[in-house]
């Protein structure tokens, strides 16, 4: 197959080239490299330098005798060319990551929350009509949140819910409640989406995925020192996990957000591989628009925190847990049981987060413990204060 | 109080605005002007012409000796300008008629889909964000629109729904299913107010209105050539009945798109009024979202095209019906049973559409006959077509 891989320079994005490229698909990444300049701005860079994506494919060539062909281009501003793109290459699928991704960026200001949606909106209404345009049967492979769900008090199914009320019935979108200008960014896709299926027949998965951890694929292991992906820490680009782990090696205290009991789903990288590749070898039909809830487990931020402070342990480090007050608006305390049942009837085997893995994360982290900036891992954004 | 009305220059917003004035409102207008610009790329104007709102607020100020302030400013992209003025003014209450208001126009192609979810939804978050910088006591009035919902197989409820699933029960946004991009763009403004108001403690009225026909308000007599509000019969910017109205004048068939089942909600402008007064009147508490589902009565679009024929031959207009090929994307026969009591329990009297009224909106038509312009009467934009 002849897959696009927007955001290909990422965290995600990165791995997803090399994982369809090794697996004889024929790959093509576009990306802007706008995310490296947000992480200059809110001065965070991954705790290990990524090399840049030419010499990363560039070498992914000699090592593998593999070409993935790069296209630079910024999707919501640029349609011509990515209309040229779409209509060069003209893929089966394209999986799409070329989205400002963080929750805490888009609470900075007005200008940041406008950015992030005008950026994601934008951009990928921009690709729903140049795939109407130039390549209406490929397969949109879109990378959603499970954060668009916020945490109502009764089960999250997938995407749409049976709804019966006065007597009739009706399946229909799961009702949203985002909590910042970057998942309300993901809302709105996913009802332009939604929209651009139903009226022009084109077909698309939207993943509502959790939160990534993980720092190997099987592709990054085989030149680690080049084909490894993004490591961030910080309190803007950085996940809990990767944060818990980079203070556990400085010896300074984790820091939970209030009571810590915010419960969300997660999955390892190499999941989030396979999941995209489950939803890529099995389309849905011209129209039709999917959702799949993408993570294999659930966790509270207090018992992401327990995990590292006892792998930690293991390793001679001493841990300890602080509670911070939380710089977000959330619920602390809350009901959450996510249906996730449809990535699973794909033939999805779910690796498990144990303290091996937690184990291998936090020996990497202090290998570059020295390159840690402490000031970055602790919250500056507050989604009251703008 | 000092009431705001964004989109001042447009068919609502003149009309609001001297009411608010005539009641002894302070009373400021801030619109962008581009409404005409629109138009005229469209190669449609309104049916008699609207004079500048300047020469508008000068005459206003002689008749009545009550003084409207004007600023031209657009919200999208002159935040700074907004700021300000929120800063200066400090407005009570603002009613946010400042949007790109066409379904057609949003489907145009992909230049004019961005464009009108880039205005209206970065438009309404710079607005969120100086009401909270600037004046975050103020009461929002936002129109929205009954499209934001689509025509669900189940009563539509005033914004939230209760449901029960799976034996736990919450109260969640109702699912929408919005049918253009013009629809899409108020459902993302949807999402990003009740945000705010959540996050922000700020407050808002979201109006979800019908389709308001009617072109004479108390105020609009009082100085008929000066004073009155656009009427706009073309196939972009124009209502189903003011173009029936239109082509019953000119004496060819009212064209109704498809079978002519689609039932939709519809209102009187002199009822728009009242609502959005009834609704500055009784403000939502601090940090509350509200939702008023805003018309009056329903009708099919083939009961409609019935009326204007009836009240055509009253006047003598031999009046026929031709069914056209739908340019839209729409269910043409469907269940359609919205709920709107919460206007009604704050005091709203309707006026019924009756046949005296489109009398009136023919006789006015048929003076203006010979600017009518009779190509942009038929639709050219496609929604399956981009």
């Amino acid at each position: 197959m002849r897959i696009l891989v927007l955001g290909g320079d990422g965290y995600l994005g990165w791995p997803t080239a090399m994982y369809f490229s090794n697996a004889d698909h024929e790959v093509m990444i576009a990306d802007s490299l706008a995310k490296r300049l947000w992480e200059v701005e809110c001065g965070a860079i991954p705790l290990w330098p990524i090399p840049p994506l030419h010499q990363r494919v560039r070498l992914w060539k000699e090592r593998t005798g593999r070409s993935i062909a790069v296209r630079i281009v910024d999707i919501a501003t640029n349609d011509r060319l990515l209309y040229k793109i779409l209509e060069e290459f003209q893929p089966n699928a394209i999986i799409h990551y070329a989205e400002q991704p963080s929750a805490p960026f888009s609470m900075i200001s007005r200008r940041k929350a406008a950015f992030t949606q005008q950026n994601n909106v934008i951009g990928t209404l921009n690709l729903l009509f140049a795939m109407k345009s130039r390549c209406p049967n490929a397969h949109l492979v879109k990378l959603g949140t499970m954060g668009e769900y916020g945490t109502p008090n009764i089960d999250i199914e997938e995407g749409f819910i049976e709804i019966t009320h006065n007597g009739r019935k009706d399946t229909l979108p799961f009702p949203k409640e985002p909590a910042s200008f970057y998942h309300l960014s993901k809302v709105h896709d996913s009802h332009n989406i939604m929209f651009a299926c139903k009226v022009w027949g084109l077909r698309a998965t939207d993943l509502n995925q959790g939160i990534v951890y993980g720092i190997e694929t099987e592709e990054t292991k085989m030149l680690p020192d080049q084909f490894r992906t993004s490591f961030h820490y910080d309190a803007v680009f950085g996940t809990a996990l990767n944060r818990f782990c980079v203070q556990a090696a400085l010896g300074v205290p984790l820091t939970v957000y209030g009571k810590g009991g915010q419960t969300r789903g997660f999955l390892n990288i190499q999941d989030t591989i396979q999941c995209v590749d489950l939803t890529v070898g099995n389309p849905p039909g011209l129209g039709e628009y999917r959702v799949f809830n993408q993570f294999t487990e659930v966790f509270t931020v207090e018992e992401l925190a327990e995990r590292v402070k006892g792998a930690g342990r293991h390793l001679g480090l001493h841990v300890n847990i602080n509670h911070i007050t939380n710089p977000r608006a959330e619920q602390e305390q809350h009901y959450y049981n996510p249906k996730h049942t449809k990535l699973t009837e794909l033939g999805l085997k779910p690796r498990q987060l144990n303290d091996v893995l937690i184990e291998e994360m936090l020996e990497a982290v202090l290998r570059a413990k020295e390159h840690v900036n402490e000031q970055v891992l602790y919250p500056t954004v507050k989604w009251r204060e703008q």
